[in-house]
């Protein structure tokens, strides 16, 4: 019987607050979760986690710094909904892209897998790692259906260190998958747990018995025994995991032998007295082990042991520094307390460049920024009107107030004496920062991508403005991930890329070879209206969309043909 | 009965063997105790902590820098001997002195009293704090006579605090006398506790009643009562601490509920939501606040709440740096926030349409879902109750809150002005929010999916319609893996899908066309009592959903009959 309860239908939300208010030095409640109190450093990966309630301190008390920066919490043993993953992972994006971390368990699987695609069309990359550990939950070729359970913790600690030290996407989720694959759990359990404002236990493991492998709601174990002595048990769950150690794992582990909820802490100091010899005999070196409540279950009885193979990077990664209400490392509080994310804004200090060229170059970019912005911020309430044909109609004003901020900084850079790869990076920078929503992030990192063609000490040349063009496209296409008739502004970029790079190789000056390829762009914005917008986007710019043509392909060609006139003025070779 | 154990008469020696091979960055073992792995600064005073074991964290938990330099662990619930208070401190002394704390129980003053006399004779200058927190052992005029429970955290990590920054032993001693008296704890009881190898819980509370001011040991409370709500167990505690508040106490105080094994943090969560505003309300500033497991009684379920009454220097000791097993905090941690607000979302925008059609559109749509709402939240019992002989018993009461939040959502987006697209598509996320589980995400995508098909200028027609409910179906069949036949809610919508097309075929109008097919979808559901569930839901769906209809299908075939009596109501075309 639940002792401590209010509305049974609220108890998963009050505890959240609850929570919440206690450790309110670590996290901040949003509607159906936390985030960090104090956000981790921007562009760094996000780490997001989630799964039923009634598990604490998993998924909530993983939050803080080198650790998750968000939790989503669904009711009691119910996945979060999608739509609470996608307000709070977008809440939490530092720029960098999002990993959702959950246990694979269907609801949850189904939610987060949902929340990613529609991350995914708003231009926020975004992983996917479910957790796969419990190796009664299928049989060893059959990892990728197995459940997760309290392999949870080193598994997201692990990707949490990854993000904090500021590795990207692909590095923290190819660290992540190889984790996942490295940890293996095996759980055992003495009786079933309570929900909130029920009388009866939700199952049972009959009095004298230990069920193997029996899920922490209940889910189908592999065998039941008698109670067995520490010793004994310690050897069922070593056994167990040492037979799956990954192939060519090396000698080194970390152990988290984890109650459940009413199996104690004393009780699980005698099991670990039993566990650690039998790790080590097998040649194991056991590395910043933990026993305690990790992941809990209500007040089931029983306990898991997990086993994570750790490599040099592993190793390094599960001793860093951590601080969150489940797990908090001192020995290197002082060190990270150091690197702190300040959050002041500390002010830019642009390079100047060694070169009058580079100067004179910076100066450039800087007059192409401000007459765009111009440019921009007269067009805003026609591409407004277009956008919202078909969009929600906040398409002129994000692209001019990215624009003016793009200027902004790009002019501060020139003064600065900044060349070209510097003030155009400035301007990407400022551009992503202010302009919001999905185009302000593309045109922020389509402009970053673009400066990295530049050299800071000469003025931008036919070749350079070739390859920034194409490296922008390029960069667009990964994070946007529309092709040319998908009804976006890769309708208008692709034909400008592709028509520059023929102008040039047909000879036409770099002034006129823009030129024309803006005209092509021009007519391929136009031709959008004949198109429907690929899946992703279909709720915001569906069938409505029809007869219209796409608002960011036509700010695209505006673009475009606002820089040839400056390249044709400037007589750019 | 205990779970794991080895020897019963080991249980103790062997969990202190295994706590501090866990816990060897912070503690190292010595016979019969721990002291610190890093011994504190020479010359400072040393405090030597101790009691039973059966209470981890305490003692040896309280053991690391800012806090205990060592612990004295007895068997469980009895006290250590004199011989092993007198070795620890012996070892542990660093040249300022020592203080002896423990609780207030009569094995326990005699054994640290005798060691006390002891180190005295041997030169080393020793004082002694009981603490003597808990207001139910003795009336308020008897204090000496009070026993100690939580009170030990606070008390003693302000006196570990205090002995770290170096005071002498006569202030040490000040301080500690002085925060001991300021502090009061009172706690419940739900049920009593199990010794290591033994069968029987020690002591019994009666099923459903809650025993007030029990011991953590079985000592005798005060009363008995029914089970209370969460907001009238915090009011008890709140209310019998305040009235002790200590003469000349001030408005700060910190806080801690503690958790006495096998109930669980999100149970103390909840119960700290309804503390919070009490002791707010009576004018207080809660100060570095706790909830969780800090002193247990092995298995035994209830909690306690312990209020230390703050001055300037005991606020500051309270906060300052500790790293233990029990608790660790830094100085970046900070300071607390009384009430962080939750983040404000932003207010959902609703486009409006363009035209009157769309506008009677969107109005068309909300009207279905406030009726679904309806039927839904009239059919929760039933549907749960069908749910309940198969599955969890929870799908009438995720529908219910699904439609509800639908309703609500489409009545939001038609004052707006929107289309029927928006108003479903509005629906379908705050369905999908609000609902939670699986069933509540493919609906939320099921509808989200049928909303693509409808003009945001134009009133739904028979081909959108139709459109609109394979779509559906292809969404949940995309993401749910499932077909008719594996009993669930397709097995509902499939004949739904294809009834209402056949019927347009055939030349039927909207309503009748939907009429009929939802009546062939009801039958198909109430057949799913012959099915048998696929594989992947046998666990929750096994051999006891036989001769049961599925609840998905049923709710499935509902909505589909309300639906069909509003078109008819709207005379769609």
């Amino acid at each position: 019987m639940t002792k401590i309860c209010g509305d049974a239908e609220n108890f998963a939300t009050s505890a959240l607050r609850g929570f919440a208010s206690v450790y309110s030095d670590i996290v901040q409640p949003v509607r159906g979760g936390v985030l960090r109190a104090a956000p981790g450093k921007q562009g760094k990966v996000t780490l997001v986690v989630g799964g039923g309630s009634g598990h604490f301190p998993a998924f909530n008390g993983y939050v803080g710094a080198g650790f998750a920066d968000a939790a989503v919490a669904g009711d009691v043993f119910a996945s979060p909904s999608t739509q609470a993953i996608l307000r709070i992972a977008r809440e939490a994006h530092l720029g960098g892209g999002v990993i959702l971390g959950y246990g694979n368990y269907a609801g949850d699987v189904l939610n987060f897998s949902i929340a990613a695609e529609r991350l995914r069309a708003e231009g926020i990359d975004t992983r996917l790692i479910a957790t796969t550990d419990d190796i009664a939950s299928a049989p060893a070729h059959e990892e990728s259906r197995r459940r997760g359970t309290a392999g949870d913790l080193p598994v997201f600690k692990i990707i949490g260190a990854a993000a904090e030290a500021g590795l990207s996407l692909d590095e923290v989720e190819i660290i992540g998958k190889r984790v996942n694959a490295q940890t293996r759990s095996f759980g055992v359990a003495f009786d079933g747990c309570t929900l909130p404002g029920e009388k009866e236990k939700l199952f049972h493991v009959p009095q004298g018995r230990v069920a193997l492998g029996l899920g922490v709601h209940g889910e189908q174990g592999i065998d039941e025994l008698d109670l067995l002595r520490a010793e004994e048990l310690a050897a069922i769950l070593c056994d167990r995991l040492l037979k799956e150690a990954p192939a060519n794992a090396g000698s080194r582990i970390t152990a988290l032998l984890n109650g459940l909820g009413s199996t104690k802490y004393e009780e699980l100091f005698v099991l670990w007295e039993a566990i650690i010899p039998r790790l080590e005999n097998a040649g194991y070196t056991v590395i910043a082990p933990l026993a305690g409540e990790y992941i809990t279950s209500l007040d089931m009885a029983g306990c898991s042991l997990t086993l994570t193979w750790l490599d040099d990077e592993l190793e390094r990664l599960w001793r860093a520094p951590v601080e969150s209400a489940a797990l908090t490392r001192g020995e290197m509080r002082g060190a990270y307390r150091d690197s702190l994310p300040v959050l002041a804004e500390a002010p830019v200090a642009y390079m100047k460049s060694l070169t009058e060229a580079g100067r004179q170059g910076g100066r450039c970019v800087a007059s192409m920024m401000i007459k765009l912005s111009a440019a921009l911020t007269k067009a805003e309430p026609e591409l407004g009107h277009i956008d919202a044909q078909a969009g929600d109609g906040d398409h002129g004003q994000g692209m001019a107030r990215g624009a003016a901020a793009a200027a902004r900084a790009a002019r501060a850079a020139v003064e600065a004496g900044a060349g070209p790869a510097t003030v155009l990076a400035a301007a990407a920078d400022a551009w992503a920062d202010r302009a919001g929503g999905t185009s302000g992030a593309l045109w922020g990192a389509g402009l970053f991508a673009f400066s990295t063609a530049f050299d800071d000490s000469a003025v931008p040349d036919a070749q350079s403005l070739s390859l920034g063009l194409r490296r922008a496209m390029d960069k667009i296409t990964a994070l946007g991930k529309a092709k040319p008739g998908d009804k976006t502004l890769m309708d208008a970029l692709a034909p400008l890329v592709e028509g520059f790079d023929n102008g040039l190789r047909q000879g036409s000056t770099v002034a006129k070879a823009w030129a024309q390829a803006a005209q092509d762009a021009t007519i391929a914005a136009e031709a959008t209206k004949d198109l429907l917008p690929r899946l992703g986007r279909a709720r915001t710019h569906g069938e409505r969309s029809k007869g219209h043509p796409d608002a960011g392909a036509i700010s695209m060609a505006l673009s475009a043909r606002v820089i040839g006139e400056e390249l044709s003025a400037m007589a750019v070779k």
